[in-house]
C-alpha cells in the first residue's frame, strides 16, 4: 500500500473561489458577505473535479490513499480575522470531509485551522476537535506564520502554541507545518514561501526544547524539509555549537519529512542523509508544479518514480517511507484503511 | 591555486564590538556617540586576530587566497539611519583594507554596503566605488533584506536596486547576496535567515528578466544556494509552469552558487545539479559553524575535504570550482594575485 501524505484540494469548482471572493468582498462591504447556505456545490460536482485529476494520477502512478487537505495556499490566514478564518476553515474542511467520504479508499482527511495573526492558537482547538471526532480526520495542517509573509508571531517552541499543541497529544494527531499564500512580494508563495517555512520551524525546534514538554507531539515538515536535509551538516554543526543534544536524539523521534522533492538527486540526498524510519512518502499532487519534465518524460511531481529508483534503499525501508511510517505518525489511519 | 570566495572577519578585536557598542548608544542617546578618531586598532591588534584563525585554516587546510569581507551578520543594516550604516560600513571595510594590506597573499577585500531599510540603494554607490577604486576591492555583498527579517524591501528584480547594479556592471564587480543579523525572533540568524535569504533571491530571480537589461551583471549565492540545489528539480519546474526560460538560460550566465554546504552528501548533490562552471569554492570560515564533525574528525566547514572526495569531479572541473570561475566571477582579482 501506498500513502501519500501531502495532496491538496487544488481543483476545487469554480462556486467554492467564487464563494470565498464573496466572503472577502464581504470585509469591507458587508452586504456582499455570502451565506454559507449560499455555497452549493453537488455530489458530482466534487467527483467531476477529482476524477481526471487526483484519482487519476493515483491509478496513473500507482499510489493508493492521499492524506487530503484543503489547498495550502488557500488557508490564507492573513485576510480577515478569526471569524473569516474559521467560517472558511470549516467550509474548506466540510468540502474534504464530503470528498473522503465519497471516495473512502483514495482519501483520509487532514483539516485546516482557523489561524489568524495574533491570535490565540487555542481558538483553533474547536475545529482541530470537530475535524477529527466528528469528520475522522487524521491530523492537522498548522501555519507557523498565519501572518503570510510576515513572520510576527512567536516561534513555534513558544508556550502560545501549547494550548494547541496539548489538544494534538490527546487526540494523537500531527501536524504538517505548512505556511499559506505569501502576501510580502519579497517571498514567491511555492518557490520562497513555502521552503523557507521549512527551514525556518526546523530551526526553530532546534532551538528550543518543545519535545521535553510535549513527548508525543509529531510534526511533519514538508516539501523535503525545506533547506535542512541538503545542509544536515550545517544544522548538526549548529546544534553542536548551541549545545543540543545530536539531531537525532534532538529532534527525530518527533520530526519527519516528506518526499515532495522534484528531482532524483534530491531524493536521493533526502534519503541518504535523513533516517528511513523519518521520511514519509508524500508528492504533493496536484500542486506547485505541474509540468512534465522535458529530460525524464514524466511529471516533475512524481516522487514515487524517484523513490523506486533509489538502489541503496532496502525493500524494507521503502516500505517504512511508503506505508509504515504514514500509520506510525498518524496512528488514527489505523482503523480507516 | 585555491581560492575561497566566503570569508567574513569575525575575529575582530574587541575594540572593533566596544566602538560599534557605543555607535548603537549614541543613537538614543547623543553623547555616548564615539568619534571614528577613538577606535585605535594597531597593525599587530590586527595580525593577531587573524593569526590563529583564518591564517592557521588557511595553511592545514591548504587554501591559498580568501576574498575577505566584514561580518555579514555585524553588518546589521537594520540598526540607526543611513547615516549609522554608512559610518559602521566604512569602518569596517577600512579595516578589510588594512588586513588585506597586511596579508596580501591571503586576502583581497570585499565590502560591506552602508544600506538601510526603506533608503534608495544608490546611496551605496559611493562607498562601493572607494573600495573598488581606492582600495582594490573586487566585489560587495549586498543584502536583500536590509530590515533584518521583515523583508519589506522590493525583490532584487526592481528597478529599486538598479542604480547600484549600474555601478557594479561599470566596475565589473559581482555581488554575494547575503542577509545579515536577524532582529525577527523567528529567524535563527545563521540557521534560518541566512538559508532563506539564498532561497528567496533567487526565487525572485527566476520571476524576473534582471539580466535582460543588466547581461553582465553577477550574483554569488552562499551557503550552497540555500535550498536551490535541492529543489532544483521545483525550480526547473516552477520556472517551467511560468514561462520562463530554462534556468541554464535565464540565470546561469549570470548567477553562481558557493560551497557552503558542510557534508560530503550535500556537496555531492550540488556538484551533481549545478554545472561546475557554476559553482565557487567557499567555506565561509570562520563562520556558522565552527565546531568538528565526531563523525569525520574535521570541522564542519572544511568544504575543501568534501570537494577533494567527490569522484564524478574531473579535475578540470575541480579546477574551475576551486580556483578559475573565481577569477571569472570576480575578474579584478587578474591584476592582484
Amino acid at each position: 500500500m501506498i500513502i501519500d501524505c501531502h495532496g491538496h484540494y487544488t481543483t476545487e469548482p469554480q462556486k467554492l473561489h467564487d464563494w470565498r471572493k464573496s466572503q472577502i468582498a464581504g470585509i469591507k462591504d458587508a452586504s456582499q458577505k455570502p451565506s454559507r447556505a449560499a455555497l452549493k456545490i453537488s455530489d458530482d460536482e466534487l467527483r467531476a473535479s477529482v476524477e481526471g485529476a487526483q484519482l487519476k494520477l493515483q491509478r496513473e502512478r500507482g499510489t493508493n490513499l492521499t492524506i487530503f487537505s484543503p489547498r495550502a495556499s488557500g488557508m490564507a490566514h492573513h485576510i480577515g480575522d478569526a471569524g473569516i478564518s474559521l467560517e472558511w476553515s470549516q467550509i474548506s474542511n466540510e468540502l474534504i470531509h464530503r470528498m473522503c467520504g465519497l471516495f473512502t479508499k483514495n482519501f483520509i482527511g487532514v483539516c485546516q485551522l482557523p489561524q489568524s495573526p495574533g491570535v490565540d492558537p487555542k481558538t483553533c482547538v474547536g475545529e482541530l476537535e470537530r475535524c477529527v471526532k466528528e469528520f475522522g480526520f487524521v491530523g492537522a495542517n498548522l501555519n507557523p506564520d498565519p501572518s503570510g509573509g510576515t513572520w510576527n508571531s512567536p516561534p513555534m517552541t513558544d508556550k502560545w502554541w501549547y494550548p494547541l499543541y496539548e489538544k494534538m497529544v490527546e487526540l494523537d494527531v500531527p501536524a504538517m507545518i505548512h505556511v499559506s499564500a505569501s502576501c510580502n512580494p519579497a517571498f514567491h508563495t511555492t518557490g520562497a514561501h513555502y521552503i523557507n517555512g521549512d527551514t525556518t520551524a526546523f530551526m526553530q525546534l532546534i532551538q528550543g526544547d518543545l519535545f521535553r514538554d510535549f513527548p508525543t507531539l509529531r510534526f511533519i515538515i514538508p516539501h523535503g524539509g525545506g533547506a535542512v536535509p541538503y545542509h544536515w551538516g550545517r544544522y548538526r554543526g549548529l546544534a553542536q555549537d548551541m549545545k543540543r543534544p545530536p539531531l537525532e536524539e534532538h529532534l527525530l523521534r518527533n520530526v519527519y519529512f516528506d518526499t515532495c522533492v522534484y528531482h532524483l538527486p534530491g531524493i536521493e540526498l533526502l534519503t541518504k542523509v535523513i533516517p528511513a524510519d523519518n521520511i514519509l512518502f508524500a508528492s504533493e499532487m496536484v500542486g506547485a508544479v505541474k509540468g512534465i519534465d522535458p529530460r525524464t518524460g514524466h511529471h516533475y511531481d512524481d516522487t514515487k518514480r524517484y523513490i523506486d529508483q533509489v538502489s541503496s534503499l532496502s525493500a524494507a525501508d521503502k516500505k517504512k517511507i511508503f506505508e509504515d511510517n504514514a500509520k506510525k505518525v498518524y496512528p488514527r489511519l489505523k482503523g480507516k484503511i
